[in-house]
């Protein structure tokens, strides 16, 4: 009999947010759901991440709305979302009650596994958020961010799940936003791992950047990984993951299999790959791989992020010098892993200390990194850097467990919602306003036009000012038409539209 | 000590040939010819293949003059060439006199590795080009066209493996062109023939475009292989190869590297990027990865052929029916491998079944596979098929090497070549004459003229006529554009011009 390996499909959740900055639209995905459902996945990721917030910001799409019609239409197979810990899903720590609430609220609407992450790794920003995913009777599942730096080592990572395995996890995640893990890396961490912690399941999250990380996924099944992150073929690669059927086939002869119905996901794929020509102006501009991320450590989303910073200041040409800024800050900071926020914090510092000299400028975020107020970094942190951000944020470094630091705040949240036109009254809304308070009340406003789909055909169906918009964004400079016009040849210039 | 894993550089030849329909240019080669020389490759894919007929047909270009260009500029890394054996690089048999001559000519103008294939893996169609490589002093590398079928066991393939090594080759390739080699099978196979042949280097040539072969060099890297080919990131993946940078990444901690330089690599992968931003309408739609070659075994670059026969037929919607047929079809034949020209040969049969009925029409190609005028299948055809094409064709099966049934053609090819405008006398000329008698005119004619460069700039450089090609190519419909001429907009419809 081959071992059984878990897959849970990324299509609805990271692959969208990874391939196409999250735009993919509720009307694109419900008509697959069943399939879906009936694939046999372990699990399938569609909530969390970034996907709250590009809801109410670009999709005007009310995310607990989605939640639900994911829970009617995929009854059989659980459902499972990212969420940042103390985060919750946005940017800043919340107070442990506002983190009970969200996952209550979630759980009650049909969140199943909860993949609990915090970006320093620092397990006291996930502890709030474990006892109450434990307390819903649903699946919490404990994340190590993967990263590389001098410090850290196998057995730094494997006390990590030790001390996830203590806080009650009821399984472990590696999670590998940058694609930096390496075939032998895998192998020795989920060794090690599941040495120290045999009861546990382990999973593996692996970006496929860098293009190595489908091997690392192979050497991790060889030592004993219980599930893997995988996403449909046509919803894969660049920034993205590994493909699920690349994945289901190299299984064959090796003694392993993953009890997926590939039939059913080459249906899956075809869908996607219908569907994501739709979304062509929401592409990633990376498609193949890039085994340079493997110094930097960025990710790939930020990559494109940073980019268009520079190009904003005038300084499109030192992305080169940036990228070996980004080493040298991070390890300032005591080599925090890079994912959401501390990849923005270290890449935001990276790009002002290129334009305006090392550190002559610190951001408020920078700042607060090095004193403490996102928690614990995995060493120590660069003293004099330290010493700068105290006089520049004019407040004392912290050890204590962030969260500690916060008054109760849910009463006020819910109050300042409950006065903003179109809000509904519920505890849903107040966590909405609660993430994103400069976002929610436009969205509350309009919430009643219903979601926008914004995968449309630019040939078919688009208006002029969409066609227009769209060929906007694909020429780059002025190109010369011969133009026929009742039957007159004209030479006609067309070029990008500037306001 | 880590063992050192040699790399074939692709990026001259198959990468290209691959991702954009063998049209890279030499005077977008030459520039980085001195960086890949540096690099530390075990050798330089650079020509054989489809390069010659692309460099007459498409390019203007002669083929040996690519040839010595390559050898001034690259002095140190030995150039190697895919060689079609008793095929040479056209698409008949050649008597051996003209095998010999070609092979001499070619090591003259500076080839030094011969990785010498026959499509049906019938190694009496090898005989005379390993003979010839071996005289002329070079490396002959006997290959193994790597094929799934129920008689294609590790057996099979390890016993071709011995008669290459009694026929005198130097090393061994397994020829995985339709990325069908999986990891446990890649793992057996090698150990399979490193046991058989221990003092044969052996190679492993495998395309991407199934998404798991990355894993499968690592497999096979583990069982002992000595080289593998890559091609440079941005000239990597999709019906191309795996990526040169992730492979040699991948080996960190694992006891094996390569010996190339990184920083060289990232050099060529940047100039590779640019220039094949220029050849966008030549490039393969297939970029991800496809799962159901595994099926139906068609190579990547065959896909796109079938579907624009089909479409030339109305019958676009049949594709489907088509790669059904496509193994019933190998079948009959006794399981050839599919590589060119099996492939060609079993993919057009496969469309005259689907769109004719089965065996209602076949052509003079696979009457002649069946009644064994390519060679030995590897095992029994089809009886009854094999009567029908002896009925069709008119001629009666054969057992021998098919290259003892032809006469001495070298002086009738001479005497045809010598009189056509523009020859120049040389054997080379005869030799481009023999593989390409309609092409080889025209290109005699036109030669002085210099070779073309097809990668044109679409925006900056290109003239009217050339903007107006290029954009047919990328409107399916029609498109609707407000165009502001002298002040005043008009609504203008684009669609592609019909002749």
């Amino acid at each position: 009999m081959d071992k059984i390996i878990g897959i849970t499909e990324l299509a609805l959740r990271d692959a969208h947010q990874s391939l196409i900055a999250t735009r993919l639209g509720i009307d694109d995905m419900t008509d697959i759901c069943d399939e879906l459902d009936n694939a046999g996945y372990w699990s399938i990721e569609c909530w969390g991440g970034a996907t709250y917030d590009s809801c109410i910001r670009y999709l005007n799409e009310d995310p607990w709305e989605r939640l639900r019609t994911f829970k009617k239409l995929m009854p059989k197979t659980p459902l499972q979302m990212l969420l940042r810990g103390q985060n919750l899903l946005g940017y800043r720590h919340y107070q442990d009650e506002v983190v009970e609430r969200f996952v209550d609220k979630s759980a009650e609407n049909g969140m199943d596994v909860y993949r609990l992450f915090d970006a320093l790794n620092d397990l006291r920003n996930l502890e709030t958020s474990v006892k109450a995913v434990r307390k819903a009777g649903k699946h919490a599942q404990g994340t190590i961010c993967y990263t590389v730096s001098p410090v850290h080592t196998i057995d730094l990572f494997v006390d990590q799940a030790r001390r996830l395995e203590d806080m009650g996890v009821d399984s472990i995640c590696i999670k590998d936003m940058a694609a930096l893990i390496k075939p032998q890396a895998a192998f020795d961490l989920v060794t090690g791992i599941k040495a120290a912690c045999p009861k546990l399941r382990l999973h593996l999250h692996a970006h496929a950047t860098t293009g190595v990380t489908l091997v690392s996924l192979m050497k991790a099944v060889e030592a004993g990984v219980d599930c893997v992150d995988t996403a449909v073929s046509s919803m894969s690669l660049g920034p993205g993951h590994n493909p699920t059927e690349s994945f289901m086939e190299m299984l064959e002869g090796t003694g392993y299999t993953t009890g997926v119905d590939l039939g059913t996901v080459l249906k899956v794929k075809k869908y996607f790959a219908k569907t994501l020509s739709r979304y062509k102006e929401f592409q990633s501009a990376v498609t193949g791989v890039e085994t340079e991320i493997f110094k930097s450590q960025i990710p790939g989303g930020m990559l494109s992020n940073m980019e268009s910073q520079l190009k904003q200041q005038g300084a499109g040409d030192r992305l080169d010098d940036v990228m070996a800024e980004i080493p040298i800050v991070r390890k300032d900071t005591g080599y925090v892993p890079l994912v959401t926020p501390s990849s923005q914090i270290v890449g935001t510092q990276a790009v002002l200390n290129v334009l305006m000299g090392r550190y002559k400028v610190l951001t408020g975020e920078f700042s607060d990194l090095m004193l403490g107020y996102y928690g614990d970094s995995p060493t120590d942190k660069n003293p004099e850097i330290v010493a700068m951000a105290q006089n520049h944020a004019k407040k004392a470094p912290i050890t204590c467990r962030p969260g500690d630091l916060l008054d109760p705040e849910w009463d006020k949240l819910k109050a300042d919602a409950l006065v903003l036109s179109g809000n509904n009254g519920s505890d849903e809304d107040i966590l909405t306003y609660a993430m994103f308070p400069q976002v929610a009340p436009k969205f509350f406003e309009k919430r009643h036009e219903g979601p926008l789909n914004l995968g449309k055909d630019p040939v078919s169906g688009a208006t002029e000012a969409e066609i227009t918009a769209a060929h906007q964004g694909n020429i780059t400079g002025p190109i010369t038409y011969a133009v026929t016009l009742s039957g007159q040849k004209h030479k006609v210039v067309v070029e990008p539209y500037k306001k």
